[in-house]
């Protein structure tokens, strides 16, 4: 009986990077590598999918094993990471027929997307089209984003550590606050990511405890915001307390939909690029009540603090890459690995396949229960979901005071195809 | 033979606080219980000086062992710091006077102030008035600064651990913009502390180790900043690297001494507020050259960071409240005890007595044979000066994803005195 060929894979990375994004290429590296009778070569695409369409991919089988073992404690797109959305099908046909020109070429069996929302979306895509050009081939996503809107997923690796961040760092910054009030700042804001989904921010709320904690008021994107119940709250957290910590999501907005600050910049996706809701915030405070103030904005900080990933995080991300390869190599396509929540106390969890047209372009934000009745806090049920996400550490290894992380030598596949292509 | 009876001690903390502060508390606090014969109780001023003026002293002898020996891992102000800086003798001698009216009140022979330039200057005064009122007390200043700004002393404890957390998120921060510049930010800007000098900032240099490496701009303090000059320099990193990742200090300024950013307000000690510089810097560089950006601003989160500290700045902390306690049992005071450097590879230090006066009031900024000739970097001096300062790492114990902190509990000790006193 012979078996067939094994074909090549590729890999790419998607999106905004997170702390275990390479966790999950080393997962599905490694794990291609242990499936030679189904899995040829190892390529990623360099810079995501803009490498794939310009025909610019790494051979992974250049790099020593001990560096593809180091990627699962590298922050970052190890790999180059793109935010670069594909159109439509009816809007551009051409760049999915160029993928599947690229995929051919190199007798590309296998395609692992690892990304959010938008790259979902793509995969499953690439699959049809793949498909409707006779040319098949197994489309898998791996999900990533520290956003955690992902549906049908406990959650989204990349988040744990984004959230174990934040919650670090509101318990740190509210110990300072705390510590100094009488004489000096009251009013400490912390801005947070997330643009419609405000599950970071909640992870800020694991820093409290009991009443009288802080943060003492968090601002979702999912809560409209009212200005004047806002304030008055603050007003109130200061003399009962002595200081008030905020943590406010980039996304937080108001009634009608305006956010609290707007760069006035869009990204490639044509999503208004925010930041600068933590000053906003700051002054409006001051404005009103005239209280010291002090604002952090932690921005790429946050999603790239690999120095304190959640080992949950690390763990789930790992995995979710594993299983990418082991459901290609049974067959599955057109699927994303997802974690499935098999108690809370203590957190155990399994990886379950879902559909990817069931994922592409749905947004799980924060559910209305999960946040306490006056908007400002999270709830236990909401502590229960969180707590396990943010368990255990995974400290990378350190050399001179500093992070040792992987650094690849990225060699490039040799070419295949005449001429260039040019991006749209 | 007859000795002296134990006369009691005060501990006060000081100014903005650090990572490390309570490690020096906990060497102050551990060293003084294991000297009996010369200390008695051991007390610490609620939020500073600000407790000792007002009589409100905490009685450390309430705590448990185990949470004195937990502040070694604590961050911020344990027993409350305070931005209080007592007048010029001839403009408020009563404020010294009470301090001693306190001081007598309980017995207290050794006063450990722990803070910055301002502290030093007033423990040296404190000095002073005790022996011009006939009051003797052994007042031992314990360094403590993120600012690293001290004289006489190798570093500052507090320094060491804020200068890792920068050098590591610079690192991380860098790595996640080089991942995605192709298709997304070109520009990082990372707003670190350091009003007058430029120490943070140059140790957000420690993240770079070869040509091309972020952070390829640092904005000192000490080097006035020239528009033309820097947009220049951004505009030839991205072209060259294809990104720029900046590092500018809060107190970045023109030749004209007008800082980029100013906040209009001012803080307790007259200075200005600053902050905002890192929006500041990143508008100017859309502007000349639309590039895409992103900044940061750590503010508090940095000097907080105990989850990342480093080790040789622990181990300074704590070493400079025990020498503190142990001068003052060998009867020296009006000094402080500073870090004197006896090797940089390997790292080797101890510690040593200098005298509060020479200290007081002056502020050690980076030399500039430590900032290359372009302004814009950090020279090899200067990394064997920074690097065995971030060295080693001291995680806290963790519980359920967070660093389990101390908390104290902070018993009054029973006022001696009558009336209020009203804080000038």
């Amino acid at each position: 009986m012979s078996r067939p060929k094994p074909r090549n894979a590729v890999y790419a990375q998607s999106g905004g990077v997170t702390a275990v994004i390479n966790a999950s290429a080393c997962g599905v590296i490694e794990t291609a590598m242990k499936h030679r009778a189904h899995i040829g070569k190892v390529y990623a695409g360099r810079d995501g999918i803009v490498g794939i369409l310009t025909e610019d991919l790494i051979d992974v089988g250049a790099e020593d094993r001990a560096t593809i073992r180091a990627l699962r404690h590298t922050p970052s797109g190890a790999f180059g990471s793109a935010r670069f959305k594909l159109k439509g099908l009816d809007q551009n046909r051409a760049e999915y027929e160029r993928l599947i020109e690229v995929f051919r070429a190199h007798d590309i069996g296998y395609f692992f997307y690892n990304g959010g929302n938008d790259s979902m979306d793509t995969a499953h895509k690439v699959a049809q089209i793949g498909t409707q050009l006779g040319y098949p081939i197994a489309c898998i996503g791996v999900p990533k984003t520290v956003d955690n809107d992902l549906p049908h997923t406990d959650c989204c690796p990349g988040f744990g550590s984004v959230a174990k961040y934040i919650a670090v760092s509101t318990l740190e910054g509210a110990m300072d606050v705390a510590s100094m009030a009488r004489t000096s700042t009251r009013v400490f804001v912390l801005e947070v990511m997330g643009r419609h989904a405000g599950w970071i921010a909640a992870a800020g709320g694991l820093a409290g405890h009991k009443a009288g904690d802080a943060p003492h008021i968090i601002l979702f994107p999912e809560i409209a915001f009212e200005r004047e119940q806002f304030l008055a709250r603050v007003q109130q957290c200061v003399t009962d307390y002595g200081y008030c910590v905020i943590v406010v999501s980039e996304g937080a907005h108001y009634a009608d939909g305006k956010f609290l600050a707007e760069a006035g910049t869009k990204d490639a996706f044509g999503h208004t690029q925010l930041g600068g809701v933590g000053p906003v915030v700051a002054n409006m405070v001051r404005e009103a009540h005239g209280y010291k103030f002090h604002w952090a904005v932690a921005d790429y900080l946050q999603r790239a603090a690999r120095h304190i990933a959640s080992k949950v995080d690390v763990d789930q991300a790992y995995a979710v890459g594993k299983a990418a390869v082991e459901y290609a190599v049974q067959g599955k396509h057109g699927v994303m690995p997802a974690i499935k929540r098999l108690s809370s106390k203590p957190y155990r969890w399994k990886i379950v396949p879902v559909p990817l047209e069931s994922v592409a372009n749905v947004e799980k934000t924060v559910p209305r229960h999960f946040i306490t009745a006056d908007g400002f806090g999270i709830t236990p049920a909401c502590r229960r979901y969180l707590e396990p996400l943010i368990g255990g550490e995974d400290y990378p290894p350190y050399r001179n005071g500093l992070p040792s992380y992987a650094r690849l030598r990225g060699k490039a596949v040799r070419r295949k195809l005449k001429g260039e292509y040019t991006l749209k």
